[in-house]
């Protein structure tokens, strides 16, 4: 154990961690080097924690570039606060590494911090040790009490939401894999939103603040397996509508699926009541982000009684329609990960 | 990345530590199960953070039991938060996990909630995945504000203190690996010492509530080698009596370097004014944990001007005296893991 972050530990790789990762910390009141950090949360306001365990080979291509890699590894935490409406404030990031490598330390720690400053987070501490390459971050956010969008918050008649365009990531996966080969014009595109995806922190913050919607979601594990969460946990059924979806960014075989089922977006499923729709059309064009209402939530029960599709509904609570009123059928393996 | 902590991901191990993590959390607002964890912090009490990542082979034995791992990984976090005097509240335990071996993880959540009952802590959150075992918990704590036991608080004249016995759990790790035989009166409590340690959580508590010390640290990487760090951080140089330390638990070979220079107690070491003395006794005699003053910090000046080993101050601002006056050399080595 290294009680000292980036600092204690005997060894040129960790003088070397230090000297990528010894950042001032104005947003703490204490930072790294000592038994803890110590922060001051703002009166009143509630405390987000998340954890995220990133492994190579499991959660990102071995040849990843490390700076996207250092960038991705706080995104990826980024979004679990964006989902809940809060605020990022704080990180740790404990890292084993195999071996000391400066220039990968070095634009990991680029990518890393790049995150860290355009999100205005501060990383106040730390643990580095050698061993297979592993990276875990725990983030921790600012909330207004009783406000965070919790997956189990949203209500009957509720607008289904989603951000950006769901999918990209795993048609850049499927490219950098062979799977398929993207077009120029959309490659750059799919592989940016697979290696540096934009947690959608401003769009969580302002949902909260504005009261728009009532549960959200990050987009880590597919769209409608995410969806599943929100409505299992709200005791609802959720209808989503294919005409509704957004355009497909490219029309290849599997494309569909990855917007359906692919996972590694990180953007955000949230459910509004239909009357915030002109608002967040409003909030969509001002973060020049697309929100696009892909369909409702309903209770189970009004779903069997008064729709086709109803009849059978799914267990992930998530069914699917085509234009035509028709639902699709959607094989469990749509539901897990594309890969 | 798994963003429903326990209980997201489809696999049967992951059913498994859902079955044997999930617990009630009266501690928080929001427990696992959503995108973030929501708590709150005590009105106008800073947090204090750490982070402590357990890699297999690196920071314990592979054949160390599964339930004394699951004790150990909290231990040393909150070990941390003790070091400060916080309060421990709230930790998050991430997981990469090579098999899914239900007798393992059963035995790991035992030990490990174990400790997180006796410290009364609560989890929640975490994220678990597949690949070479990996630990990771980032715990918080509470400490009034300005009242934390930083390494950078101890002043020139303050007596140089630490608690229990140190060196006995790198005593008990030589014995496992077969280069000492302990005799059964102390084989138990060393072993106990390395694989359940005591995070000396009460004692950190009643330093800052009682307002005793100036400030801590806990013995990870050895005695010498940790009060280093607050005579560094001070500005000041320590000297350490030897015929004041603890009592030798066993006086094999090897036994003073272990207690000089053995890591992963998790005693405190503090640096304390001399008229706190009285107090000191008394809380340890209350707390039924020995509290021993070992030596004083002096200005790196005074040392030089007045004292026969002040004048080749040891770079870690650590000096040892023995019985009669003089100083001790530390081979650099001595500053190092035992291991």
């Amino acid at each position: 154990m290294t009680p000292e972050p980036w600092a204690a530990t005997v060894g040129r790789e960790f003088e070397l961690i230090d000297r990528y990762f010894a950042r001032p910390t104005p947003g703490a009141v204490l930072g790294p080097g000592d038994d803890c950090a110590l922060v001051a949360v703002s009166p009143g306001m509630e405390l987000a924690i998340t954890t995220d365990m990133l492994v190579a080979g499991t959660h990102f291509l071995p040849d990843t570039p490390p700076e996207d890699l250092g960038w991705k590894t706080l995104a990826v935490n980024l979004s679990d606060l964006a989902a809940m409406g809060a605020r990022p404030r704080w990180v740790t990031l404990a890292g084993s590494l195999p071996d000391e490598d400066e220039a990968w330390i070095a634009a990991f720690a680029r990518g890393f911090f790049a995150c860290a400053d355009r999100y205005q987070v501060t990383v106040v501490g730390g643990d580095t040790t050698r061993g297979p390459r592993n990276l875990c971050v725990t983030a921790l956010g600012e909330v207004a009490p009783g406000r965070a969008l919790r997956r189990d918050g949203a209500r009957a008649g509720d607008e289904i939401w989603v951000s950006g365009q769901p999918g990209a990531a795993a048609l850049g996966l499927a490219h950098l894999q062979g799977r398929v080969t993207l077009p120029e014009a959309v490659r750059g595109t799919c592989i940016a939103a697979l290696q540096r995806p934009e947690p959608r922190v401003d769009l969580g913050l302002a949902l909260v603040q504005q009261g728009l919607a009532r549960a959200a979601i990050d987009v880590s594990d597919g769209l409608l397996q995410d969806l599943g969460h929100i409505a299992r946990r709200s005791r609802l059924h959720a209808r989503v509508d294919l005409p509704r979806l957004p355009p497909l960014i490219w029309t290849g075989p599997g494309a569909r699926e990855a917007q359906l089922a692919g996972g590694d977006d990180y953007e955000l499923v949230f459910a509004a009541p239909p009357e915030a729709r002109a608002q967040l059309l409003a909030l969509g064009h001002a973060l020049a982000l697309p929100l696009t209402a892909i369909g409702q939530l309903h209770t189970p029960d009004a779903l069997v009684a008064g729709d086709p599709g109803g009849t059978t509904p799914s267990p992930d609570r998530v069914s699917v329609y085509d234009g035509a009123g028709q639902p699709v059928p959607i094989a469990r393996q749509g539901f897990q990960h594309f890969d």
